[in-house]
């Protein structure tokens, strides 16, 4: 077990160093994120990510898993914090703040870090700007077996606490990549002939009912911006365009929704 | 046309009013709701909900729909506010405000006013917490035909901006009602042997694949709470229970992309 130490004033540095990362300029400068919550933090140490900086609150319950993550975080040379809940909770910004959070370094989100053929679903969010439908996605890829998130150009940043949040603990088991649509685009046809991929979007134009469609692996489901969908350039550089029933007076579903839909008619194709 | 009045000030009392309407206290007690946007507010007209007070942001650009809409506030006996968009932006809690939004009189919320033989699916939220949640779910049960969104035990305000928002105008165009469990399933078996309805959940117990399962019009999928997931006693009350493949480290999806995923399968299944 690492040594605990116990932090009391809100004014500690590590204390506005953790609060900081809220922030996303200070994530980017600091290269590091929060996590909060016992079970995601499990759920990080199982998949081999253990905190740099684990903070617990004083006076929570003991648990066994509580105790293999202060374990873990000492093994890899961390640090334990102890803290009031109430100085946690301006740590986390949640008014019922979880009893642990923990400082991650962030992981190499570069597109060179997929192996595309480890999976036979990823997902692709373009310009996706709210971190809970981001979250929501990671978390949804997890339940569908996909490898990971491919975020294309300028969308949420999923180290942000809401997105961390919302995926459940799916940020640690699905890969994360960044790039702009060039160099996604660039990378997807790179594999053509031999492992490539498919490039499928719900889309309006020159489509096929989603329900059966030809979906192929390694199948990448791609869903735009929340407002404006994707590019008409994008859509017409998919392999496949799919339609999705709308028997309401809406043209569209929410972007995270959508992604869940098609991702699982891809799941049922392939099994 | 209404006749236009220009408000000026923060502390002018219409102002404070329309922004009291972000508080779930202060709706209640007025029984009224924000809602902001032209399309949006263009699908509340078009399906005959016209606001009773309109406040537009100086400086817009001109639209049909806009003029549409002041026409139909003017003819209902409503008011139309001019005010900067600054202003606006305060009223609406948002930084890049639509330049339009409306105060509408709450709905009707009760069981008696759905009728069930109207629509082959319904949804149906249990304590379900978050209000974007809520409103996606809204949204999905438009773009799948169902009839409305019943909210069971005690949920977030389907009358919340973030609620509406998320709704992209299916709120105004699904049927809501609010009700506890007991009145819930009390009026759900009083239609039994005639209209009846089916009542389906994803559950990990005594559950069948939710892939071709046999669902029957009016089907109603329930989704539980965020966190806790739906009451055993809730699940062992209901007709089919279904499972969906899990095929990672969670044992759940978002509640919204649940109901949507089922609410999609079920959809194939009437079609």
């Amino acid at each position: 077990m690492a040594e605990r130490r116990t932090i009391t004033g809100f004014s500690n540095p590590t204390v506005k160093f953790m609060r900081s990362l809220r922030e996303k300029k200070q994530r980017k400068r600091e290269g590091r994120f929060l996590a909060e919550g016992l079970r995601l933090l499990t759920d990080a140490r199982e998949t081999g990510h253990v905190p740099e900086l684990l903070a617990l609150a004083t006076g929570r319950e003991p648990h066994p898993l509580l105790d293999a993550l202060e374990a873990a975080v000492g093994d890899a040379g961390g640090e334990v914090l102890e803290m009031e809940p109430a100085l946690l909770a301006k740590v986390t910004g949640k008014d019922n703040p979880q009893a642990v959070a923990g400082v991650f370094a962030e992981f190499d989100t570069t597109l060179d870090t997929l192996d595309r053929s480890s999976a036979n679903i990823w997902l692709v969010a373009q310009a996706l700007r709210d971190p809970g439908n981001l979250g929501t996605m990671l978390r949804t890829g997890d339940a569908v077996g996909a490898g990971g998130l491919i975020l294309v150009d300028d969308c949420a940043d999923p180290f942000s606490v809401e997105a961390v949040r919302a995926s459940m603990g799916a940020l640690f088991t699905q890969r994360i990549a960044r790039a702009p649509w060039e160099e996604f685009h660039a990378w997807l046809r790179q594999g053509e002939g031999e492992t490539g991929g498919q490039l499928v979007a719900a889309s309006l134009r020159d489509a096929v009912p989603y329900r059966g469609a030809p979906f192929t692996a390694p199948c990448f489901v791609m869903v735009g911006n929340e407002s404006r969908g994707l590019p008409e350039a994008y859509e017409a550089a998919c392999d496949l365009r799919v339609t999705m029933p709308m028997k309401g007076r809406a043209d569209s579903l929410n972007a995270a929704i959508a992604a869940a839909v098609l991702a699982y008619e891809v799941l049922d194709t392939f099994e």
